[in-house]
């Protein structure tokens, strides 16, 4: 009796245990010195989907870094159109103007399923116009990854654009050519994914240490031309405005933090993507500068006004899950205490932590919101999808103080409005609203309404902010749907908070 | 029809997407200001093993980054004895000397299963001796993260040990006044447990980013007086020696590195543990400064001299699984291509990829090597368990030159010997030998010994060292073993390599 019989007779539950064999049975890349440094490279994006085991009817998913400038989600979907996929479900972290090629990928039935946290131009269009039997899941930043952590959502293929990785796939935003920044939305797509193909512009010396994905995650590299364009990440959305109203409504934002009991010292604050509200950041300097209060963090996405104040010493960390400009991804290089984090880390609901937990104070805009406090970010007045979920519902519903920043009108389109076209974040998760024409308080903070009269600011009630739309430009006619759904607005939880039907076609 | 009820008409498979109900639902922690702070933090480790839900019968797990200055083991498992649980499995990533007060814990009942890289002192005498009913189970480094990820090896509740955390449970191993560099170990039981808990030294602000141990990896967090003391690291397996016969064995592995073929520009190495392995590192610095041939990383326990080597420019990267000494842990904390990795990153043959497939040399110790070359490196002579199988035979298996260094004898016993006692890591793995008597290559590199031979080393067959050896000593008496199997030595791929038997008792 040899040895392991002998311990298969003792021990009868370790008889699993199999007798070793040679040292590379399970190892057998390690019997070839080119083996050992090649098994994950891939010549073609091509011999990665082949080797990925993709089938139809399987989910594929990317990330949304490079926003505006993407290169990665049209030139894959093209290819798996080619290769003669059908029936596939999209899971983009998110999707833009630049993604309006999909739509033909659609009408053929190689993609019939999207999860996404929103869509813009053509594309958005199209799918409000019935271009898909099915509706398109509307997640929020927190609410994608609480959907991969149920279940609901399982990713048979990342398809993940990195500036540069190593040929284990060690990979980063912050080096190489195209550098995007933060790697938020990938490291969930890394972590969750049965099976993840790196398309890398640059492949680098090993090891490309420190990483932000990590080569333990990683199955199939692919050198490609281009993975996106970093000059058009800070392209729509994540713009920089001059324009004087907004400014006006950053700088009354600005006040309301000041007042808002809020503005501490150690205070932490995210001020994201829109226009007024990244405006808001450079009204928070000076007043930073003169009350000598520094922040303890900035979370979310960060812009180059951020990393201003953080390298002046006003915000001590950025927690960053997604850079909206160059300036940003050059920080994340090169400051230690400029951080990346995953969504996960950022504001799922289910995580063991979601550092929105720690806010106290964030800015967030509003395509409309009503006089509930009711806040739509998806569908314009027309009643068309054209923006996104993002970190909204999330940061709103954890924050200590959630101040939406609108202009009353939109091209004589009231903002303030008797009830959203379609709620993404609930009233109850929003205490203030600052438009140029007055601010509004929840009613469920009377202390912080309290505060910001005392402050002298232009507080005003928000039916009165909606009748003075409604007087400017009279009540706005309903917009006529048709029965189908065509958008399925999920909160971060994953319960359904709302749809989205389709328009009807004015004939 | 409400808009919930519509969509699950018109699309029976989303029939399980609950209508939206508060914004908290999911989240009840986000209406207490106090709870989004509080809800991880527990007064006791009784507390945290309560809310764990630890139950007997269940696995529990412990890192060993303190070495012989671990004051988390032994304390947790002697409040577990109080707190009356029985059965249960203790996964620690390796035991040492500082946990002789296990045996009565193992007496009583409270543990009667044990995986371990190794075991020292009283505990492994006591073991070796029959203590416990079954047998204990020995894995590598890398083999250990495999048997997690196959599920043999199932943690319930990991309990970490470390310098600092903020109340989310961000935590490092850096910063802290017991400092004890990096958390290797502990990144995979973060990974793998059901429920986490960490006993933190010090407890500070959020967010302590970056972080080893991420928030959404982490469940509980206990303050507790000290972890470990980070001076007792370096003290045993991780000594520095003076040793004038350890200097010379460590001067000729210089040597066959030097002459080896794999000392070009961009080589890489691991020194581990060993006094003759470490002090090996220095003799390398005299090379790689005169022949201008830098490392671009050295790998796994990261020691004092390799961080000199680091900071003087000889090596670009240190990828690091385990601080040796204090030196190291400083470094970690200063040096941004000093850069911790787990041990999936570092040696798991079932990850993804792993750092040591890149290795070109690794020096390695041996307590025994044999004719075959086959290492042992768990038992004494006596047959008595005192060592540790570490990432000896991970390593091995992976790097491109695999030195083993150990003197001819020890306290006139033979080190090299017709058989080993017990086989950790098989000959095949095995290139070279150095020893004070000569160096032997394994016949299966005939043209590394003809390197070694033109550079006038002194090269020797294997069996010419054995007789050698019993020529100083006599042929040593073989150890009497009785039939009961008391520890089960698993190859890195989870197969059983040999097992130990326990030693009869001379009467």
């Amino acid at each position: 009796m040899n040895q392991t019989e002998l311990l298969h007779v003792n021990f009868p539950h370790l008889r699993a245990l199999a007798p070793f064999d040679t040292a590379h049975s399970a190892t057998p890349w390690l019997n070839s010195p080119e083996e050992k440094h090649t098994r994950k490279l891939c010549a073609s994006v091509e011999e990665a989907v082949l080797r990925s085991g993709l089938q139809d009817g399987m989910t594929i998913s990317f990330h949304h870094a490079f926003r505006e400038g993407d290169r990665v989600i049209n030139t894959v979907v093209a290819l798996l159109a080619k290769m003669g996929f059908k029936n596939l479900t999209l899971a983009s972290s998110s999707l833009m103007t630049c993604n309006d090629a999909l739509i033909e990928h659609i009408q053929s039935g190689v993609i019939s399923r999207i999860y996404t946290s929103g869509m813009r131009g053509k594309l958005a269009d199209a799918i409000s116009h019935g271009l898909m039997d099915e509706p398109v899941q509307i997640h929020s930043h927190g609410g994608r990854v609480k959907l991969l952590q149920d279940g609901e959502l399982n990713i048979d293929v990342a398809f993940l654009g990195v500036p540069c990785s190593d040929e284990f796939g060690n990979a980063n935003g912050t080096h190489g050519k195209s550098s995007c920044g933060s790697l938020g939305y990938a490291m969930v797509d890394a972590h969750f994914a049965r099976k993840v193909v790196l398309l890398a512009e640059e492949l680098v010396p090993f090891p490309n240490m420190p990483a932000s994905l990590v080569q333990d995650q990683v199955d199939y590299i692919v050198q490609v031309e281009s993975v996106g364009d970093p000059a058009k990440i800070s392209v729509g959305a994540a713009r920089v405005t001059s324009n004087p109203r907004e400014l006006m409504i950053a700088r009354y934002a600005a006040d309301v933090i000041e007042h808002s009991g809020y503005f501490k010292p150690g205070f932490s604050m995210q001020t994201g993507s829109g226009a007024a509200a990244t405006a808001c950041t450079r009204f928070m300097e000076e007043k930073m500068e003169r009350s000598g209060v520094k922040a303890r963090f900035a979370l979310g996405g960060i812009t180059g006004s951020l990393v201003d104040l953080h390298e002046k010493g006003l915000i001590e960390k950025l927690l960053d899950t997604q850079c909206f400009d160059g300036q940003a991804a050059a920080s994340l290089a090169r400051n230690l205490n400029h951080v990346e984090i995953s969504t996960n880390v950022y504001a799922n609901p289910g995580s063991k932590a979601a550092c929105c937990d720690q806010l106290d104070v964030v800015i967030l805009s509003a395509l409309e919101i009503d006089v509930d406090f009711n806040v739509n970010v998806i569908t314009g007045s027309d009643g068309v999808m054209r923006g996104a979920s993002g970190g909204h519902c999330d940061v709103a519903a954890a924050a200590n103080l959630t101040i939406v920043v609108a202009p009353l009108l939109r091209s004589r389109i009231p903002t303030v409005v008797k009830r959203v076209t379609t709620c993404l974040t609930p009233g109850e998760s929003i205490d203030v609203l600052v438009t140029d024409h007055g601010i509004a308080v929840n009613p469920a903070r009377p202390e912080i309404r309290e505060r910001l009269l005392e402050a002298g600011l232009k507080i005003v009630d928000i039916d009165a902010l909606y009748e003075r739309a409604i007087s400017l430009t009279g009540v706005p006619k309903a917009i006529e749907f048709t029965d189908k759904i065509v958008g399925v607005i999920r909160y971060r939880d994953g319960s359904v908070i709302d749809t989205v039907r389709q328009v009807k076609e004015s004939s």
